[in-house]
């Protein structure tokens, strides 16, 4: 192969996709180019080594550069009404993930009391399955762990995952959304070894915390790919994450994953869900998106807060997800909305789960608009901003929509021809 | 439903995998089946609660109740070289690994110095291309980043990971393979920016450890698919695993993925790799097992130091990869080898990576040995231990083996007849 062969940085040069990359400066320095010839200076630094103790045999760390955390949200928003005042959600960063699997320890919290986490000893924790059942059954952790089991990737998100004219980064626009690998057992495996009495309509979950919310979840989805799990990322689910078993309603709107579960009793009518507003109507219009996630993506690099280094060539990267199934399809545009051209999926596009998107983009250096729009496998688009907030005949500002459903609506990023990218929602 | 239905306690009840329950008392209890009628004493415990500080909104924990840990590797074997005397390898507990993921926390380690990791600091950090190219190249990290990334889910086994018959649990037997989700950049378009000369068929990477180990890599396999990664499990590389950059050789031996990577030269011949045996030798017999891992699969759950409750249901669940791609099917014998039965794949089979299966069985109390055997995409079938010994014409037994590549033999778990499962092999 010759340079001339040189791919990302070569003026003129075409990349993979079809694109052309613009004009770049022949010199190559770390301010406009990608990658430098070696001189003084730039050859490997110098070796330093830290000294492990045995606790670093045990269960690793992550090192000391890096710092991504989870914070609470929105910043400045309602904090939690026990001592320590800290927040009833925790965002995860966003703009720091790689990949789709969620870091289990930065994966977002929405609860009702963020000091306060259940501190249960999983011999002691039992699942009890009653109500219109021809055999009420109590499970114990070590029966669940012994019963049929499955592995599924899939995300969880808060309906409150909603981006603000106020919201700076993609943590506080889109950070209640996390994405992780979940083993346990199909909910029908227990509903079939309890015997549900025919024709019963709805199970009411319920987890053991103090302010116990009940969640009404439709029999056909709960003996469709409801599951209960005690695994979460290859390791048990995090306290925080509901620890030792949480509900896993794949698509659903976070509240339904009920945590720290310990009942489920099948009943006969719908009861109204534990939250303010009540997430599941019983009108249709609210109840289509009050508890199925609708297709929503987002781009993460570049994103409210970074900084590009100039003009030149950059990988945009985003996460696309959908309560409807696997993603089909994403489009970017890097003209704020004139254009759209067909985004690379990267991986395996897993049924309800965080998928991972890149598009090939050369950076003119004027100001733009970038924005990310998908399509799950059952053809819902992704809606603009303006086409929710009509949908919800609401103004398209987050603060008078008051909606019952998810703002899964296009988020826009502006890129300054500084190069700093901002929230582009007015 | 009825009753009747209940598909995994009753007796003669038929599994979906077309397998008979044999009797089971009828008197369900915590020592005997799965699952209890309510009654006194059985409902849900009583709530605890953990104060959480701020640290824990941040960046969140395990709880206190999980223990898993990683151990040295063999046990009692080889100290590192240092003052800690900690050892080279760290295996990971995969007798209580959910799902495919390994925890970053608990991936295992192979190194020359376990007490020592470097300390890099990601801004430093700089990737040489060099050699046999157009143009030599020096890449920061913020470099890699911008560039086209891919995201992978793959094993890294080392080859030392082989069973003996002082290994008593799985994680003893087969710890020193794990999985994780990988992104980075693929190494092609690297070596693309930097032009490789035509025909150079070799590359070398060194990483930036006190041991310099480097690995020479066929050309053709790494302008396939080898990947330089910056992020495991959606955060930064570990520190254990290369911090802030790991050469991904996909289903070669752990030893090519080389961490701290710092340079890549390309060259017109092979050299030796660092390490006792030579693992890349030129003997094509001993090359064909020496750098690909072979087919290989474990189950997990019973094994060895295991203790099952008592006659009844159980599922078997394990693991398989291989370095030849995907895996096609998974068998298991309940019967020590008599009949072969074909599991169920939980999950994506992803190439080179960890594949969960599971079998449904019933154990009606006698002594017997569990086994398990997988076939990739590209037909190859996990050999018996007596076909790995003809093969590399030694005995059957590890400490004579001294064979130049992975040992990927089918593992045998004996169940006593009290429910204690212990390593099969003599």
């Amino acid at each position: 192969m010759k340079s001339g062969r040189r791919r990302f940085l070569k003026s003129g040069a075409t990349l993979a996709g079809g694109l052309t990359l613009g004009s770049v400066a022949p010199a190559i320095g770390q301010t406009q180019g990608i990658g430098q010839t070696p001189g003084t200076g730039q050859t490997p630094g110098p070796e330093k080594f830290i000294k492990a103790g045995k606790e670093l045999v045990a269960y690793g760390e992550r090192s000391r550069f890096v710092t991504s955390v989870r914070m609470g949200h929105p910043p400045g928003g309602r904090p939690s009404p026990d001592e320590f005042g800290l927040s009833f959600h925790i965002s995860t960063p966003l703009q720091e993930q790689m990949g789709v699997i969620t870091p289990s320890s930065l994966h977002h919290v929405a609860t009702t009391r963020g000091s306060f986490i259940p501190d249960i000893d999983p011999r002691e924790h039992r699942l009890m399955i009653h109500g219109m059942v021809d055999r009420p059954l109590v499970f114990t952790m070590e029966d669940l762990m012994r019963l049929p089991s499955v592995t599924r990737i899939h995300f969880i998100e808060c309906a409150g995952n909603r981006s603000t004219a106020a919201a700076k980064t993609v943590q506080e626009t889109h950070g209640l959304s996390s994405c992780a690998e979940w083993t346990g057992v199909l909910l029908s495996v227990l509903l079939k070894e309890a015997g549900v009495k025919g024709g019963a309509p709805w199970i009411l979950a319920e987890g053991n915390e103090e302010v116990k919310g009940t969640s009404s979840i439709p029999m056909a989805k709960a003996m469709d790919d409801c599951f209960v799990a005690y695994g979460m990322n290859g390791e048990p689910v995090r306290p925080q994450q509901g620890f030792p078993l949480r509900l896993m309603v794949p698509g659903f709107e976070g509240i339904f994953h009920t945590k720290y579960l310990r009942r489920i009793k099948v009943v006969d009518q719908y009861y109204t869900n534990y939250n303010e507003y009540g997430h599941l109507r019983k009108d249709p219009k609210d109840a289509a998106l009050g508890y199925q996630i609708g297709p929503k993506s987002v781009i993460t690099y570049p994103s409210g807060g970074q900084q590009l280094a100039g003009r030149g060539y950059y990988e945009i990267r985003g996460l696309a997800w959908s309560g409807g199934g696997a993603i089909r399809k994403v489009e970017v545009s890097t003209d704020g909305g004139r254009n759209w051209k067909t985004a690379e999926i990267r991986g395996t596009a897993n049924r309800m789960a965080h998928t991972k998107f890149t598009y090939n983009w050369n950076w003119d250096g004027a100001e733009t608009e970038l924005l990310s729009r998908c399509t799950d496998e059952i053809g819902q688009v992704q809606p603009t901003r303006a086409q929710i907030a009509k949908f919800f005949n609401a103004p398209a500002d987050h603060h008078s929509f008051n909606v019952p459903g998810n703002d899964n609506s296009i988020q826009p990023w502006r890129v300054a021809r500084d190069g700093s990218v901002h929230n582009a929602i007015a």
